[in-house]
């Protein structure tokens, strides 16, 4: 089905000729009760959306998009294990990892996962706290001080960000993480590391993943050359992967392979074993937690009605924006430094899901998809592209983070953080019309002030969301993200297609293997003149260097 | 000037039309010499831009655009010292504190900035070097350790990124930074030090930014918690600024304070005694390497013609594809560790750049200007928002920042790393075509193999950069760096904009004041409903907390 040639649709094209002439300032002055009708609270957590160039109209006709594109039906078939994901024949099930031990069956291939995602969370948390508690030691009987996580991309984005935002609860383990390529990263993190009281986790579901190869077997390396002996590779590497057999190769043994189920998607992996780094950062309690506020997320999104649906309202409002009024992309503002790398992992999570530019029948899409998602931690964004929201030519909106409470409670810096983050949805609501420039520079010279008035201007009506809760804990992380999961999965059913696949990341990797050779030997180049020559370009400097 | 009336933008319009059957694969094929006439060294840096959506003709008429926004003009009235940045009055000279000490003057108010220039880094480089040596003593004696630099923004990103990048070059002296105000930020770093053995500086060049001066203050109360005296500030705090006074009566003495001229704008302040911290963590030679690499991209872009010009070349894609192609932004891939904060530098760097919609007169601009900037160290960012760059909807150049050499040198790492910054823009250019997947797919059944053919194709023909350098030394950075300087002053030239200044970043910060002493009062308040609520919903978590 196209969604485009669905009355709802065609509603909405027409509705948004109208929008060119909404104005929020105006909306809120004419109407005292928008907030009331326009925000939502979810166990502590606040979701304001009335800050969007919507009326309630707008909504409605949203709400209708919702309804033509089968949403309840395709979330129901989610939530229930079918295979959603059609181009891989994978169910995708990241929400049967947050369920609590006794929910009701999810059957995948005539089997109940429940039971399955229990003894894999009880495993891999007896593992986290036995290095917790010193009960594990390593092969020479010291307690494990370290914890190096060797992942990219889903295995690592995720559970980094969610160490980094809970690092007030931080145990005696000190956890590390090696993602790139890049030498610089893993020789950085080695530096600081005694062999004995180390251990590392690769992190690949496939246990194929180049770069995480890569850096695993330099990580042994290391480990060998520290004087270790190749016996003591057991005790102090494990692996989180479905496949036991290549860790048990590498020198792993199977007690130590946490397994992945073919229905985790590696974007959507942080509440499998693939969290391990989290377990072990913050123990058995808090990760429960962080599970818990998933599944308190997800039980809204899978009851709650369209138009009070926080996950449902954010992606319909994202379609509006991209598909109706021409958004470039969406702007992320954590006011919070300890969800600085969320954009990070909201970048995979948005732009891998919904780049696509087919449907799941494989038609040409006949609209846009997908936008850039970016952002920066509040307040430090002020000081950098906010510039550009304010008073660029482009439509962007902005989503504001906003813990109310920082752990460190200094007052004044946390009264100033959050009074910024309102000004800031205020200011670009609000806008500053010309006359008001001009009131305010009654100090300067009349000629100096008319030529200053343009540049003091705020076109203002410029759309964003503001996320509230009350302190980063790891129930309200695992809200918020479980949020963002479930708006990527409305957008994606809504353009109708699958954004559970990443067939575009196979091909850059599949030249590179045919590029890597080429660089230090002297093969002929069969490129485009741009890629020879940039291989050209590498072996002179090659040569160079080694004269 | 309306730059879109004249002869030149017009003819960009007509040929942009044409430009819609452009096929880069089919160019590579159809001209073996593509990459010889459409890439530029320069002292070792090789910047490839044949592929890109361009043809010769395409490129000539850019920089007819280029010709008539009097760009050699300009760029000479900056030189000069002209006050170019004529909304605030102010000359722009970032590129004189880059200049030779023997360089011909440039006057500014009938005085030589050069002399000054000279003076002014001669005495930062002198102090950096006597925390380096341990000449300079804290105040009971003790050799200094660690260095703390507190600012944001422009005084933040530039120094912040370069210390990183230039990480194999560290000397003795820790340097820390501190810029957002959530406080997560500051205690994190006060944990790790010792009162006695560390120096503060408070860059503003106002020494009023508002963050900056709260945790100046923070900052100062730990030092005095800690058991230093109130007379030992003076040897503790040093500050970067304009304003020597109210340095001095934060406890500074003069002689500690490191003054920036008026015409350093903070986005391009890194080259000024801004950049201490670099200064101390790389020290006096390395610091004037890096110096020496802009000056050589200055040189460059002073002098080359148009069309062999690497900023102007830069500028002239990005105006192509933001005007004439509707592209919604750029994607900055450094693959390197090292400039993972580089694309952050770069969102302030353009995005409060570019981000205005008047033009310098005070006119509406009546095409789009600045465009989103995003970027995450290369190959990460491979598993991350690649997939939209392949197979999304969305128009999105990238430019691909790639050192042949890591300082860490494990060659398998350095090759794989460069492999696949080449092997994405292959892809990127090439794409893969129906009858491409068809034959790859042989082992499938037929069924399987079509349905899953639409999925694998990727249409390919989208554009990037590449930017190739030996290694990430300071010189190399220091000419990456102007580059992107450059092409921004040339994008803003073009549109008729004035790149220095940042009116839109003053309106938040107004009304943060407002809402602030709102938060833990009971004062009326009279904002929207949406602000209203916001405020209200954190007095309730405050009066629950507080019970």
């Amino acid at each position: 089905m196209d969604i485009s040639q669905t009355g709802a649709w065609r509603a909405l094209e027409a509705h948004s000729r109208e929008a060119a002439s909404f104005n929020m300032r105006r909306m809120f002055e004419a109407d005292g009760s928008r907030f009331d009708t326009m925000h939502e609270t979810l166990h502590g957590f606040l979701f304001d959306y009335s800050k969007n160039i919507v009326t309630e109209e707008t909504l409605q006709l949203l709400c209708r998009l919702a309804e033509a594109g089968r949403l309840k039906e395709r979330a129901a078939a989610m939530r229930a294990g079918e295979k959603i994901n059609t181009s891989e024949r994978r169910a995708v099930l990241h929400t049967a990892l947050r369920l609590p031990a006794d929910a009701a069956p999810v059957m995948v291939d005539g089997e109940n996962v429940v039971p399955q995602v229990h003894r894999g969370l009880d495993r891999a948390l007896a593992f986290a706290e036995s290095l917790i508690s010193g009960a594990f030691l390593g092969a020479t009987g010291k307690r494990i001080t370290d914890f190096v996580h060797i992942g990219i991309g889903g295995s690592d984005l995720g559970p980094r960000m969610a160490v980094q935002a809970l690092e007030p609860y931080l145990k005696k383990v000190r956890v590390h993480f090696i993602g790139n390529a890049d030498d610089s990263e893993i020789s950085h993190v080695l530096k600081g590391l005694d062999s004995e009281t180390t251990v590392f986790c690769i992190a690949s579901k496939s246990f194929g993943t180049a770069e995480t190869l890569l850096n695993a077997h330099a990580a042994r390396a290391w480990f060998r050359e520290q004087g270790r002996a190749e016996a003591d590779i057991a005790r102090h590497f494990v692996a989180v992967s479905s496949d036991i057999n290549a860790a048990r190769n590498f020198g792993i043994t199977p007690d130590h392979v946490f397994p992945m189920a073919d229905w985790v998607g590696g974007r959507y992996s942080v509440w499998s074993a693939i969290g391990l780094p989290v377990m072990v950062a913050v123990g058995e309690s808090r990760f429960r937690q962080f599970l818990a506020g998933a599944h308190a997320m997800d039980e809204h999104f899978f009851t709650a009605g369209y138009r009070r649906n926080i996950p449902v309202l954010m992606a319909l409002l994202s379609v509006w924006y991209g598909n109706f009024l021409n958004a470039d992309g969406l702007a992320v503002a954590p006011y919070s430094h300890g969800l600085r790398r969320l954009p990070a992992w909201l970048q995979q999570l948005d732009m891998e899901s919904s780049g696509k530019s087919r449907t799941t029948d494989g038609s040409p899409l006949p609209f846009r998809s997908g936008a850039i998602v970016f952002g920066e931690e509040g307040v430090n964004c002020q000081h950098a592209f906010f510039q550009l929201l304010h008073q660029g030519t482009r439509l962007i909106p902005c989503d504001f983070i906003v813990p109310m409470y920082t752990p460190c409670r200094i007052n004044r810096h946390q009264r100033f953080t959050v009074a910024n983050a309102f000004a800031q949805s205020e200011a670009l609501m609000r806008g500053k019309t010309a006359e008001e420039v001009y009131a305010e520079l009654a100090a300067l010279p009349e000629a100096e002030r008319e030529a200053l008035v343009p540049h003091k201007i705020f076109p203002g009506n410029r759309p964003s969301n503001s996320f509230l809760f009350d302190e980063l804990t790891p129930f309200n992380l695992g809200m918020l993200m479980a949020s963002y999961e479930h708006k990527i999965f409305v957008q994606g059913m809504i353009w109708g297609i699958n954004p559970f696949d990443q067939w575009g990341v196979e091909y850059g990797k599949a030249l590179a293997k045919t590029i890597e050779p080429e660089l230090n030997r002297d093969l002929p180049l069969h490129h485009d003149s741009s890629t020879n020559g940039l291989i050209a370009h590498y072996r002179k400097c090659s040569a160079e260097r080694q004269q």
